[in-house]
Protein backbone atom coordinates (compact mmCIF):
# COMPACT_ATOMS: atom_id res chain seq x y z
CA UNK A 1 0.00 0.00 0.00
CA UNK A 2 0.85 3.35 -0.99
CA UNK A 3 -0.11 6.23 1.32
CA UNK A 4 0.66 10.02 0.94
CA UNK A 5 2.33 10.88 4.38
CA UNK A 6 3.24 14.28 4.93
CA UNK A 7 3.65 17.55 7.04
CA UNK A 8 3.35 20.93 6.26
CA UNK A 9 6.16 22.38 7.28
CA UNK A 10 6.62 25.44 9.17
CA UNK A 11 9.89 26.84 8.67
CA UNK A 12 9.69 29.43 11.27
CA UNK A 13 8.37 27.00 14.19
CA UNK A 14 10.12 23.18 12.25
CA UNK A 15 13.26 21.75 12.16
CA UNK A 16 14.23 19.29 9.84
CA UNK A 17 16.19 16.18 8.78
CA UNK A 18 16.05 14.61 5.44
CA UNK A 19 18.92 12.03 4.25
CA UNK A 20 19.04 8.99 2.14
CA UNK A 21 20.58 6.47 3.95
CA UNK A 22 21.97 2.95 2.17
CA UNK A 23 19.34 0.54 5.15
CA UNK A 24 15.72 -0.60 4.38
CA UNK A 25 12.68 1.40 6.17
CA UNK A 26 12.30 -1.98 8.16
CA UNK A 27 15.71 -2.00 10.10
CA UNK A 28 15.32 1.93 10.33
CA UNK A 29 12.05 1.32 12.22
CA UNK A 30 12.98 -1.37 14.32
CA UNK A 31 15.74 1.14 15.60
CA UNK A 32 13.51 3.30 16.30
CA UNK A 33 10.77 0.77 18.10
CA UNK A 34 12.83 -2.01 20.38
CA UNK A 35 14.04 -0.48 23.61
CA UNK A 36 17.44 -2.62 23.29
CA UNK A 37 17.97 -1.14 19.85
CA UNK A 38 17.11 2.27 21.13
CA UNK A 39 19.59 2.42 23.92
CA UNK A 40 22.44 1.84 21.29
CA UNK A 41 22.27 4.82 19.07
CA UNK A 42 19.50 7.49 20.58
CA UNK A 43 21.85 9.83 22.41
CA UNK A 44 24.93 10.93 20.30
CA UNK A 45 28.58 9.29 21.92
CA UNK A 46 30.03 9.98 24.43
CA UNK A 47 26.15 11.07 25.75
CA UNK A 48 24.64 7.34 26.30
CA UNK A 49 20.66 6.30 26.51
CA UNK A 50 20.55 3.90 29.81
CA UNK A 51 17.05 2.83 29.88
CA UNK A 52 14.38 2.72 27.51
CA UNK A 53 10.80 1.98 27.56
CA UNK A 54 8.25 1.73 24.65
CA UNK A 55 4.45 1.13 24.27
CA UNK A 56 3.93 1.08 20.87
CA UNK A 57 0.84 2.16 19.93
CA UNK A 58 -1.10 5.97 19.59
CA UNK A 59 -1.54 6.91 24.05
CA UNK A 60 1.41 4.53 24.60
CA UNK A 61 4.72 5.76 26.12
CA UNK A 62 8.42 6.54 24.80
CA UNK A 63 10.99 6.78 27.84
CA UNK A 64 13.90 7.02 27.78
CA UNK A 65 17.13 8.14 30.03
CA UNK A 66 19.51 9.95 28.80
CA UNK A 67 23.20 9.86 30.75
CA UNK A 68 25.76 12.90 30.35
CA UNK A 69 29.95 11.91 30.24
CA UNK A 70 29.56 13.29 33.56
CA UNK A 71 26.93 10.62 34.79
CA UNK A 72 24.11 13.21 34.86
CA UNK A 73 20.92 11.45 34.08
CA UNK A 74 18.33 12.98 32.34
CA UNK A 75 15.00 10.79 32.47
CA UNK A 76 12.27 12.04 29.26
CA UNK A 77 8.90 10.65 28.28
CA UNK A 78 6.47 11.05 25.61
CA UNK A 79 3.68 9.75 24.03
CA UNK A 80 2.92 8.13 20.89
CA UNK A 81 0.28 9.73 18.68
CA UNK A 82 1.05 7.90 15.50
CA UNK A 83 2.12 4.38 14.56
CA UNK A 84 2.66 3.40 10.74
CA UNK A 85 4.85 0.06 10.56
CA UNK A 86 7.78 1.06 8.40
CA UNK A 87 6.48 4.63 7.35
CA UNK A 88 5.44 7.02 10.02
CA UNK A 89 6.37 7.21 13.87
CA UNK A 90 5.33 10.27 15.70
CA UNK A 91 5.35 11.23 19.37
CA UNK A 92 5.20 14.14 21.34
CA UNK A 93 7.04 15.69 24.50
CA UNK A 94 3.40 17.68 25.66
CA UNK A 95 1.96 14.29 26.64
CA UNK A 96 2.83 11.30 28.67
CA UNK A 97 1.02 8.03 29.03
CA UNK A 98 -2.53 8.26 27.71
CA UNK A 99 -2.26 11.36 26.16
CA UNK A 100 -1.94 13.58 29.87
CA UNK A 101 -0.78 16.67 29.46
CA UNK A 102 2.77 17.28 31.31
CA UNK A 103 5.19 20.30 31.69
CA UNK A 104 8.52 20.08 31.09
CA UNK A 105 9.98 23.52 31.24
CA UNK A 106 13.43 22.94 30.99
CA UNK A 107 13.70 21.48 27.62
CA UNK A 108 12.08 23.48 24.25
CA UNK A 109 9.28 21.20 23.39
CA UNK A 110 8.36 19.24 20.34
CA UNK A 111 6.68 16.46 18.65
CA UNK A 112 8.91 14.60 16.33
CA UNK A 113 8.11 13.59 13.31
CA UNK A 114 9.68 10.19 11.63
CA UNK A 115 9.01 9.47 8.16
CA UNK A 116 10.55 6.86 6.08
CA UNK A 117 10.15 6.26 2.47
CA UNK A 118 12.11 3.28 0.40
CA UNK A 119 14.86 4.54 -1.76
CA UNK A 120 16.32 2.19 -3.71
CA UNK A 121 17.46 -0.56 -1.53
CA UNK A 122 17.51 2.10 1.31
CA UNK A 123 15.28 4.78 3.39
CA UNK A 124 14.73 8.54 2.57
CA UNK A 125 14.62 9.50 5.90
CA UNK A 126 13.02 12.45 7.35
CA UNK A 127 12.91 13.62 11.05
CA UNK A 128 10.69 16.66 12.00
CA UNK A 129 10.82 18.66 14.98
CA UNK A 130 7.78 20.77 15.66
CA UNK A 131 7.62 23.56 18.13
CA UNK A 132 4.90 25.45 19.49
CA UNK A 133 7.04 28.95 19.43
CA UNK A 134 9.72 30.34 17.68
CA UNK A 135 12.08 30.82 20.93
CA UNK A 136 11.44 26.88 21.38
CA UNK A 137 12.67 26.26 17.82
CA UNK A 138 15.85 28.48 18.25
CA UNK A 139 16.78 27.26 21.58
CA UNK A 140 16.23 23.60 20.29
CA UNK A 141 18.04 24.44 17.01
CA UNK A 142 21.28 25.80 19.41
CA UNK A 143 21.28 22.72 21.49
CA UNK A 144 22.99 20.90 18.26
CA UNK A 145 19.73 19.62 16.56
CA UNK A 146 21.26 18.97 13.07
CA UNK A 147 24.41 18.21 14.15
CA UNK A 148 23.14 16.09 16.98
CA UNK A 149 20.25 14.41 15.18
CA UNK A 150 22.73 13.70 12.19
CA UNK A 151 25.24 12.44 14.61
CA UNK A 152 22.62 9.61 16.21
CA UNK A 153 21.25 8.76 12.60
CA UNK A 154 24.93 7.75 11.70
CA UNK A 155 24.67 5.89 14.82
CA UNK A 156 21.35 4.44 14.12
CA UNK A 157 22.71 3.05 10.28
CA UNK A 158 26.12 1.66 11.62
CA UNK A 159 23.38 -0.43 13.72
CA UNK A 160 20.88 -1.06 11.35
CA UNK A 161 24.01 -2.64 9.35
CA UNK A 162 24.43 -5.02 11.91
CA UNK A 163 20.84 -5.91 12.50
CA UNK B 1 -17.70 -4.76 16.21
CA UNK B 2 -17.48 -4.74 19.63
CA UNK B 3 -13.75 -3.23 20.98
CA UNK B 4 -13.08 -2.69 24.16
CA UNK B 5 -12.15 0.88 24.76
CA UNK B 6 -11.49 1.84 28.55
CA UNK B 7 -8.97 4.31 29.97
CA UNK B 8 -7.73 3.90 33.06
CA UNK B 9 -8.58 6.66 35.48
CA UNK B 10 -6.39 8.48 38.10
CA UNK B 11 -9.04 9.53 40.56
CA UNK B 12 -6.80 12.20 41.52
CA UNK B 13 -5.80 13.53 38.33
CA UNK B 14 -8.82 12.51 36.17
CA UNK B 15 -12.44 13.97 36.48
CA UNK B 16 -15.29 12.14 34.50
CA UNK B 17 -18.46 12.67 33.74
CA UNK B 18 -20.78 8.92 33.33
CA UNK B 19 -24.10 8.96 32.48
CA UNK B 20 -26.87 7.05 30.35
CA UNK B 21 -28.66 9.11 27.96
CA UNK B 22 -32.18 8.63 25.69
CA UNK B 23 -30.37 8.86 22.38
CA UNK B 24 -28.31 6.50 20.49
CA UNK B 25 -24.67 6.78 19.89
CA UNK B 26 -24.87 8.07 16.31
CA UNK B 27 -26.22 11.25 17.36
CA UNK B 28 -24.24 11.97 20.67
CA UNK B 29 -21.51 12.04 17.59
CA UNK B 30 -22.75 13.77 15.50
CA UNK B 31 -23.25 16.39 18.07
CA UNK B 32 -19.80 16.16 18.95
CA UNK B 33 -18.03 16.54 15.46
CA UNK B 34 -19.84 19.05 13.32
CA UNK B 35 -19.62 22.50 14.09
CA UNK B 36 -23.38 23.33 13.33
CA UNK B 37 -23.95 21.54 16.11
CA UNK B 38 -20.97 22.19 18.19
CA UNK B 39 -22.69 25.33 18.46
CA UNK B 40 -26.07 24.99 19.79
CA UNK B 41 -24.77 22.56 22.92
CA UNK B 42 -21.47 23.05 23.85
CA UNK B 43 -21.30 25.91 26.65
CA UNK B 44 -24.02 26.37 29.56
CA UNK B 45 -26.24 29.21 28.58
CA UNK B 46 -26.22 31.61 28.97
CA UNK B 47 -22.66 31.24 27.10
CA UNK B 48 -22.52 30.59 23.45
CA UNK B 49 -20.12 28.73 21.67
CA UNK B 50 -19.95 31.71 18.53
CA UNK B 51 -17.38 29.33 16.27
CA UNK B 52 -16.04 26.05 15.49
CA UNK B 53 -13.82 24.38 13.52
CA UNK B 54 -13.58 20.83 13.31
CA UNK B 55 -11.01 18.99 11.03
CA UNK B 56 -11.66 15.37 11.94
CA UNK B 57 -8.45 13.02 11.73
CA UNK B 58 -5.59 12.62 14.08
CA UNK B 59 -3.85 15.86 14.32
CA UNK B 60 -6.47 17.97 12.85
CA UNK B 61 -7.61 21.06 14.75
CA UNK B 62 -10.69 21.23 16.91
CA UNK B 63 -11.23 25.14 17.19
CA UNK B 64 -14.24 26.88 19.34
CA UNK B 65 -14.91 30.53 20.52
CA UNK B 66 -16.98 30.83 23.21
CA UNK B 67 -18.39 34.14 24.13
CA UNK B 68 -19.69 34.96 28.06
CA UNK B 69 -22.69 36.62 29.04
CA UNK B 70 -20.92 39.84 28.69
CA UNK B 71 -19.64 39.66 25.36
CA UNK B 72 -16.24 38.89 25.99
CA UNK B 73 -14.45 36.02 23.59
CA UNK B 74 -12.43 33.46 24.57
CA UNK B 75 -11.13 31.26 21.62
CA UNK B 76 -9.49 27.63 22.29
CA UNK B 77 -7.59 25.59 20.30
CA UNK B 78 -7.13 21.57 19.82
CA UNK B 79 -5.91 19.06 18.63
CA UNK B 80 -7.78 15.16 17.78
CA UNK B 81 -5.46 12.02 18.85
CA UNK B 82 -8.33 9.56 18.18
CA UNK B 83 -11.05 9.71 15.96
CA UNK B 84 -13.52 6.14 15.95
CA UNK B 85 -16.76 6.82 14.46
CA UNK B 86 -19.69 6.37 17.17
CA UNK B 87 -17.35 5.49 19.94
CA UNK B 88 -14.46 7.17 20.90
CA UNK B 89 -13.13 11.19 20.57
CA UNK B 90 -9.89 11.82 22.09
CA UNK B 91 -8.33 15.54 21.54
CA UNK B 92 -5.80 17.45 23.75
CA UNK B 93 -5.86 21.04 24.75
CA UNK B 94 -1.81 20.42 24.71
CA UNK B 95 -1.53 20.15 21.05
CA UNK B 96 -3.05 22.60 17.76
CA UNK B 97 -3.19 21.32 14.67
CA UNK B 98 -0.44 18.74 12.95
CA UNK B 99 0.47 18.16 17.08
CA UNK B 100 2.19 21.43 17.37
CA UNK B 101 2.56 21.83 21.35
CA UNK B 102 1.03 24.91 22.07
CA UNK B 103 1.11 27.07 25.37
CA UNK B 104 -2.31 28.25 27.10
CA UNK B 105 -1.52 28.93 31.00
CA UNK B 106 -4.52 30.65 32.11
CA UNK B 107 -6.61 27.21 31.40
CA UNK B 108 -6.39 24.18 33.42
CA UNK B 109 -5.00 21.79 30.44
CA UNK B 110 -6.42 18.57 29.72
CA UNK B 111 -6.95 15.68 27.53
CA UNK B 112 -10.45 14.73 26.63
CA UNK B 113 -11.80 11.22 26.47
CA UNK B 114 -15.52 11.01 25.39
CA UNK B 115 -16.32 7.14 25.14
CA UNK B 116 -20.35 6.27 23.75
CA UNK B 117 -21.46 2.20 23.77
CA UNK B 118 -24.48 1.44 23.04
CA UNK B 119 -27.29 0.96 25.73
CA UNK B 120 -30.42 -0.30 24.94
CA UNK B 121 -32.10 2.49 22.70
CA UNK B 122 -29.56 4.87 23.72
CA UNK B 123 -26.03 5.78 24.99
CA UNK B 124 -23.46 4.93 28.25
CA UNK B 125 -21.59 8.52 28.01
CA UNK B 126 -18.79 8.99 29.03
CA UNK B 127 -16.58 12.07 29.26
CA UNK B 128 -13.27 12.35 30.81
CA UNK B 129 -10.74 15.00 31.61
CA UNK B 130 -7.06 13.80 32.17
CA UNK B 131 -5.17 16.62 33.63
CA UNK B 132 -0.83 16.65 34.38
CA UNK B 133 -1.15 18.12 37.91
CA UNK B 134 -3.41 17.98 41.04
CA UNK B 135 -3.47 21.54 40.57
CA UNK B 136 -4.84 21.04 37.00
CA UNK B 137 -7.47 18.79 38.21
CA UNK B 138 -8.33 21.03 41.02
CA UNK B 139 -8.80 24.53 39.27
CA UNK B 140 -10.93 22.40 36.45
CA UNK B 141 -13.33 21.11 39.37
CA UNK B 142 -13.73 24.21 41.16
CA UNK B 143 -14.48 25.71 37.47
CA UNK B 144 -17.62 23.73 37.57
CA UNK B 145 -16.42 20.93 35.42
CA UNK B 146 -19.43 18.62 36.25
CA UNK B 147 -21.93 21.39 36.35
CA UNK B 148 -20.89 22.71 33.45
CA UNK B 149 -20.24 19.74 31.52
CA UNK B 150 -23.51 18.15 33.29
CA UNK B 151 -25.43 20.77 31.68
CA UNK B 152 -24.20 21.14 28.01
CA UNK B 153 -25.07 17.19 27.88
CA UNK B 154 -28.24 18.28 28.78
CA UNK B 155 -28.54 20.65 25.65
CA UNK B 156 -26.79 17.99 23.56
CA UNK B 157 -29.09 15.56 24.47
CA UNK B 158 -32.17 17.85 24.03
CA UNK B 159 -30.10 18.80 20.01
CA UNK B 160 -30.26 15.03 19.21
CA UNK B 161 -33.56 14.29 19.91
CA UNK B 162 -34.37 17.09 17.38
CA UNK B 163 -31.68 15.64 14.42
Amino acid sequence: MTRTITHKLDPKLDLMLERVVDVPPNRVWAAWTRPEYVKKWFTPAPWQTVDCEIDLRPGGIFRTVMRSPEGQEFPNAGCYLEVIENEKLVWTAALTADYRPQNVPSVPLFTAVILLEPHGAGTKYTAIAIHGDEEAAKKHADMGFHGGWGKALDQLVALAKKM
